[in-house]
């Protein structure tokens, strides 16, 4: 029985087909264009295999309240012909079969929970720290959605006190996004991340604001374990003091247990967030 | 058929006898003493009741995890003699019922959900600012409970530029309920908050500090209904600021509706704490 499976970003599809197990048998990328080129090529793609249910981890913002009758439509993204399209109703048309959706970050973590760090935990947490920062949680299977998901990268965050950036959030300035997001990393330094290897106080920074997101988190979700992917923590320096910090910040007011085990990287490579569209598929209940 | 209900607070003891519908029948305030006296107190008043089950809304930090074998058990309090102390086993063998238990504020928040402020919502938050800050979330019914629950009131926020206290968390400083707490106001202006009606700056910075809160609440939990009760909202003039400071920080990035519906002051006069506790007793699931 094989299960179909869509990462869809705002500037790739992934596509993929795979067993209840987890193994992908074949996997597409498509660009992500107007939707009546892309969605007809990821049809196309599912056309040649016998799939019995699909998942999605959708770009958003997104309905994912499955009991609206507006579960699945994508609302007001920046890709204009985008909004108002609904990709569960579309794929359960073309491809007639049952159709779950989440949001890109709830799929990361849906997939870590299932198949990678996560895995064996009552709840995970799994943060994205790339272009802009984002999270997904999910405890026993499930992910926490609301009316709205608007995914936890806007939280006000204690500013740091060397730092005169105003902050790149459209929406708030100066919120965790604003300031610890790849974005307001190559904005506060005129730089990318990645070649600031070497300038300690850029990471010590960092980590001083994902340190107060994880504190945040802990203190209202309570999760079992942290996982943190995404670009910017591809910079090998940065875990160790994000755990230094949010330990320091915490100060014992609960206690995780070791940081080391409580905050750590992903396990599927990269692929945590098509494999979570299959686990979507997979679990489809809520 | 009856139901027990604790709210076992720091300072006193509420236990009521009820309905299932939510009406109290009786209800007795004993004062809490060390456990020896307190809970032989509290047996006696259920005893003259034919009670079928009991719920507790507990002072924490407490085991919540229905899982635990120590569920029900009380932790590191600064009420030395109450650390180890176990409720729910405590009144399970004493009344011979089951037994359920939760945080003292997850209690007021199904209490509300129930029967109060956010009826007919698929979700609640309440918060209660007085000499600390805590939050309970409650959906479909349920709680949002990890192995531990540390009650969101430690969450990170924005220092108001005008402000120079330092904070009063013993844990973290300046933290939420380090910089917005009853007792945060007392020690910053060196007053009560019911004595400083007639300064604006206070309520400003007060409902700064709320707003920041519900954002943050917001993003990670999008509940249906916000309310917030407690000592310091009854001052009248916070709730209006807190709405107003809370849209501008918000600032469209999410729409909750109507902020006037969306955050409200609790609906059933003091009584969220010991309904919510027969609420517990009556859903008594997990
Ligand atoms: N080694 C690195 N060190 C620091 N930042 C990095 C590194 N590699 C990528 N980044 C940053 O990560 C961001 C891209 O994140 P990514 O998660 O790959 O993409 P997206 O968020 O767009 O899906 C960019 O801001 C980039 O500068
Ligand atoms: N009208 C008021 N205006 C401002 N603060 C008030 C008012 N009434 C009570 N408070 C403050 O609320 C706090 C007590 O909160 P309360 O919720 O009643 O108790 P507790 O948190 O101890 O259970 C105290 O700090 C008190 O100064
Ligand atoms: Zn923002
Ligand atoms: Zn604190």
């Amino acid at each position: 029985m094989l299960i179909g499976a869509i990462e869809a970003g705002g500037t790739k599809f992934v596509c993929a087909v795979g067993y209840q197990n987890g193994d992908i048998v074949e996997k597409i990328t498509i660009p992500t264009r107007e939707p009546n080129v892309t969605l007809p090529e990821a049809d196309r793609f599912f056309s040649s295999f016998k799939i019995s249910k699909m998942g999605i981890g959708s770009f958003g913002p997104v309905h994912v309240d499955r009991k609206s009758t507006r579960y699945g439509e994508i609302l007001e993204t920046p890709k204009q012909s985008w909004r108002g399209v609904n990709m569960v109703r579309h794929f359960t048309n073309s491809q007639d079969v049952p159709v779950h959706l989440d949001t890109d970050v709830n799929a990361s973590a849906l997939g870590e929970y299932v198949w990678g760090a996560g895995k064996g935990k009552d709840s995970c947490l799994y943060i994205t720290v790339g272009t802009g920062i984002g999270a997904g949680f999910v405890k026993d299977g499930l992910s926490l959605n609301g009316r709205l998901h608007p995914e936890m990268g806007h939280i006000p965050v204690e500013r740091h006190e060397e730092d005169s950036f105003e902050g790149c959030c459209p929406y708030h300035g100066n919120c965790l996004e604003g300031l610890a997001s790849g974005t307001a990393i190559r904005e506060r330094y005129g730089r990318e991340g990645k070649h600031l290897s070497d300038s300690n106080e850029v990471w010590e920074m960092e980590a001083f604001y994902l340190a107060q997101a994880v504190a945040s988190y802990l203190y209202v979700l309570c999760p079992d374990i942290v996982i943190i992917g995404g670009g910017v923590p591809k910079q090998k320096t940065l875990l160790p003091l994000v755990r230094k910090k949010a330990a320091e910040r915490i100060n014992g007011y609960v206690n995780p247990g070791d940081f080391k085990e409580w905050i750590v990287s992903p396990a599927l490579n990269d692929e945590q967030g098509i494999k979570g569209a299959m686990a979507l598929a997979i679990e489809g209940k809520r």
